[in-house]
């Protein structure tokens, strides 16, 4: 089984790989981003590429002999809001063009495209379904919608075997600060673990819809093994999360991590960052995922736990 | 006020631009195809224009000085699926140019953006709304669909003011069938009345969401004329239309043109066109359009009485 992963260089797309790498069942796995990829420890199996998949040559050395498309390249909210051309051109241009590679190599490949839930937004259902109309709210969200149509519509015409998988926002993300309108999400955990301070441009009040990388992670690699047949004609999935106010996230910090960290979180209101995350749903109804053997997380207690043990692990791993 | 018309040589772009000549507020008035436009009149605010809109000069010259830009210029469902190329080049790339164009002009124009309810697809619910999620089951649904989320972005970043009417189909149309896979819905009024016969590719007992043509062109110009804050944030509306089963149909063109001409129908199943046509929904919740002003016909009765009117009025103008 050959493997593509576009976005590699990024977190999940990191952990994608290295879910993959422990697969013997995996035979080629090339790694994409517009950045270098970091090295996978010399793994033969791995080939890495640069470039813009925007460029039909980029897309098709991706997809060339591909078994399983990942398409998680994507510039995140913030950037496509202050930058609508690049937003157009990487979330959207180079997903057709990525597609157009697929279908060219006729191998009917399966695609997964990562979505998001950035694809909604007011007004709302007290529970959001497939059966939910979009209505992004930011030019990442429209431009996510798009890709799901086009890869709706190109699996539907039998040039790819498509699986579109709306993500929640991803928490506790490692690392920094990026220029996703959901970063602070991560920020207000991560920072102060670490005794930073961080923070927080909207509301306790208002409610988010979470996973851990780990079941992100997990729901992607389901994704792309799951029979097309149980998707049918509705490719489009939400994945399962957990439905937390920021206020219940401050209040697990404490708990787990102790209330000093959980002092460190200071208010700081944005209306730009406020209206976008606002208008991003909190509830859905993941049965039809759930059905399909998607996974769901527990708490966020666990998710900061989660976070915990992968630091402490990394700080092993530069320790050794 | 400066009006262009994309798809003008189309019959719903030539009665838009036969409604607009009869305003005297109306300065130039571009009517542009990528077939020569019809002549006029010789009314000297007419500017015709012919080219393909994917090209970006073409699209400038349609935007340039426009208040308002009717987007009509699409290929039609059947030839979308038959030509996937074609379809995303004149459904989408033509679209995205246009909306670029408007953009660079930096006037904020009205972008009246003519979809369609073959955005929608199964499974839906008993009654259509613009909460519903679309799910198109053609390329030309799908591209009508990313035409949608485009206007929609574009309008959010304040680039157009942008205004998404999705069409019901329109019966009676005039003239010879096309390749859109709805165009039997006219064929089976249209050929009978003329002592011809016509082919019905679906059953009798299915359900259609009909306008007719003078509706759908007050609706596009209602579209238009309404002001942006009515429509908030969210700029996609289903227009009013009747819901009338093929069977409801043929007894109305009995009632009305006599049973001699409901006998020349002949049921011939097509698959394909069965399978796309079933695809839309014929039951929607247009409360919002009504309240916003937008028209809604009567009967079917009377959308036969309108087609037999002008046909009559067409072949006085021929004799003369």
């Amino acid at each position: 089984m050959n493997i593509a992963i576009t976005g590699a260089g990024g977190f999940l797309g990191q952990r994608l790989a290295a879910a993959h790498l422990s697969d013997p069942a995996v035979g080629r796995l090339v790694l994409a981003d517009v950045v270098p990829a970091q090295p996978n420890g010399g793994d033969g199996r791995v080939r890495l590429l640069e470039g813009d998949l925007s460029d039909p040559s980029a897309a098709a050395a991706v997809a060339e002999g591909a078994d399983v498309i990942f398409h998680l390249a994507a510039v995140v909210s913030g950037q496509a809001e202050a930058d609508f051309d690049v937003g157009m051109k990487v979330n959207l241009d180079a997903t057709r063009c990525l597609l157009e590679a697929a279908r060219a190599g006729g191998r009917l490949p399966r695609f997964v495209f990562a979505s998001s839930l950035a694809v909604f937004g007011p007004p709302l259902p007290a529970t959001v379904t497939e059966g939910t109309a979009v209505n992004p709210q930011s030019s990442y969200g429209a431009q996510k919608a798009i890709g799901e149509l086009l890869v709706a519509d190109y699996s539907r015409k039998g040039f790819v075997d498509g699986r579109v998988v709306r993500l929640p926002t991803v928490c506790v993300r490692p690392g920094r600060p990026n220029a996703a309108t959901s970063s602070f999400a991560s920020s207000i955990i991560r920072e102060p673990v670490r005794g930073e301070p961080a923070l927080c441009p909207v509301g306790s009040e208002l409610e988010l819809w979470l996973s851990s990388p780990r079941t992100a992670v997990a729901n992607l690699v389901r994704a792309a093994l799951m029979p097309a047949a149980a998707l049918g004609a509705q490719r489009i999935l939400n994945l399962p999360g957990i439905t937390v106010s920021v206020g219940e996230m401050i209040a697990a910090l404490s708990r787990v991590a102790g209330p000093a960290a959980a002092s460190r979180i200071v208010f700081s209101p944005d209306p730009v960052a406020s209206r976008i995350v606002s208008s991003w749903p909190a509830r859905f109804d993941v049965g039809r995922a759930i059905s399909l053997g998607f996974s769901r997380d527990s708490t966020f207690d666990d998710l900061i736990r989660e976070f915990l043990a992968d630091e402490a692990a990394a700080a092993k791993v530069r320790q050794a």
